[in-house]
């Protein structure tokens, strides 16, 4: 295979990853989230030291995930909201939900999504809006975009190439490995 | 409110962060989803330090994300190949796709989830399988499961008196926020 070079942030994976990689960073969304905005409450939930909560909560901040309000001017205190750019990340904590639920649960659930209305648990499910077929059906692959680089335009194609022919497929030791 | 207090590993978002929370984790997971299962390819895809992914791919294993695979002798190398537990990984990599692709692509598009029979880029969604609801209606909320202490229950009941009721609820500054 040609040894074409990228940059590893050329991918919006990576760049996701870069903002939110980090267990707390997701954790103290996930307060966020469910109504636990105020510095005492969120350190109080996690358990997490201050200085690593300040340092994290100026990172959301500064990356545009959250903004911060004063509801108290005496004592000064504030407390965080979600932006759009914020709430757009809920899915992800979904997903981690779901896996965790599925695979990290054996020792008895201890949180379930549930519909409200029905009582009955949620099923998580990714598919695509328009199609709505699952996206783990093998139609739908990684393109390169417009702005991609040559090299890491060749990881992706190269990618295609592993996952629908050769000899030596990996998928034949692991049939669904394909799956997008 | 009542301070009761919980181990923050109750939660199950917080069990798979600890498996997958670390940005190098989630990359080389993709990088095998997509076919690239040896250890030189998957360095030198993502310019990681030998030691690094060294560890990351034995914690993989360990963690039964992954497995190994002897596929030649002389000499000898191994490649690495997804389980059934690392494969329902895959949402969590396209929820980070997603987002990315959403809020991280100002300078233009370098890779985009394709439908392969007609072209179009997917439009990832996260829905409950069972009623085909988008997870992020307000019917869809976290509640105790049966294995949750009483103070892991309070949070997550508190979580839900936050954010469908009081004068100091958060949702009156930004309205979408109480969506799940």
């Amino acid at each position: 295979m040609q040894q074409v070079r990228f940059d590893a942030m050329e991918c919006p994976i990576a760049r996701s990853l870069d903002v939110l990689g980090d267990w707390w960073t997701i954790l103290v969304l996930r307060d966020v989230f469910d109504g636990y905005g105020r510095f005492d409450e969120i350190q109080r939930n996690l358990g997490i030291a201050p200085t690593m909560l300040t340092r994290r909560l100026n990172k959301l901040v500064a990356d545009g995930l959250l903004e911060r309000r004063r509801y108290t001017d005496r004592p000064p205190r504030d407390e965080y909201v979600v932006t759009d750019a914020g709430r757009a990340v809920r899915p992800v904590v979904l997903a981690l939900y779901a896996w965790g639920d599925a695979h990290r649960t054996g020792d008895g659930k201890r949180m379930v999504l549930v519909d409200r209305e029905t009582g009955d648990p949620a099923e998580p499910l990714l598919i695509d809006a328009i199609t709505r077929f699952p996206l783990d059906d093998p139609r739908f692959v990684f393109a390169p975009g417009p702005a991609a680089s040559d090299g890491f335009a060749a990881r992706i194609i190269g990618t295609d190439e592993r996952l629908t022919a050769g000899i030596d497929d990996p998928r034949e030791v692991n049939p669904s490995r394909s799956r997008p």
